[in-house]
């Protein structure tokens, strides 16, 4: 099944994200996560096991991201490619890039 | 200032953290961001800021665990190593330090 | 002045990198800190400062993926979505962005 | 079997690695990987399989980390915990930590 396109506004850079429910769901599961996290510390965990725990949250925004930019080169990007400022987005998709292997 | 000791208690692998008040703070921020990220979506933010604020999450998460680690060094693992264990403790810490990079 | 543009041949996979000699000019510094690190190991030299210069090199080599990612979009995934196969190319970018942020 | 033990002298900051051997043969084979890399640039190979090979650089170099911080923390900081400058060497550890996550 073909994915739903992203729906990308340029001019008030508002855009509708075609896995909106997806990635809505994922960060909840993420805000669990967390929220247990704190609880782990509160309950005197081991630090190793909260260390694990933290990996696993790092790896599920991973998902989220690599979700969003999936959705954004499809989306905005494709779009500037075909209409216009094509150049800028891909330059500023790749400062996105830095930023997130940087974290 | 000497920062408060760490409690590890190896046979229950219960640990107190010593700095329990500031990694709950800066998870309660976390959570507070994850779901400001969860409103951006919602709001059909730009996907790049989204992206962005994901990093920023990465950052803050990778701070906690460095807390986390340097209390489990000089808390859990020196005690293995003055009082026996040291070996598996150590081997222990990398693994977790493996899994944490990867993340 | 506008980068010369990336020559991408779908049918046989080759592509002109428009920054060649940048990218080779990199790699070879990069071999050039590799042979250091293991001349750091040989002289016995003390290890957090082995463990900053790998660092470095990663860091390096971060640098050379974003260049050719920047390249890769501008050239090859562009062509595709002017020319078809916009799909598969996106899809394929973000699994090669996935393997570079798990490394 | 025990793995040789490493040898730090902590005054003039040289450090016997124990896996020197180890170490030098997978630096060894980094480079040849890089000298690789350049290689597919000079031959016009397709980008993406060009970011595949550099991820598997980078992953390599954590495994150089992995073991040089595993030998670290047996050897130097194991010394410092047990005949003094413990604390200053778990400190020293997690900068070199949080500079290797952030490579």
């Amino acid at each position: 099944m073909k994915s739903p396109d992203q729906v990308c506004h340029p001019g008030d850079k508002t855009v509708v994200q075609p896995h909106k429910a997806l990635l809505l769901k994922r960060l909840n599961r993420v805000a669990g996560q967390v929220k247990g996290i704190s609880k782990m510390i509160e309950e005197d965990r081991y630090c190793v096991d909260i260390v694990t725990q933290v990996s696993a949250v790092k790896s599920a925004l991973d998902e989220v991201v690599l979700r969003l930019l999936e959705d954004h080169v499809s989306g905005c990007v494709q779009d500037a490619i075909q209409h216009g400022g094509g150049e800028k987005a891909i330059s500023e998709l790749i400062q996105v890039t830095r930023k997130f292997i940087r974290s």
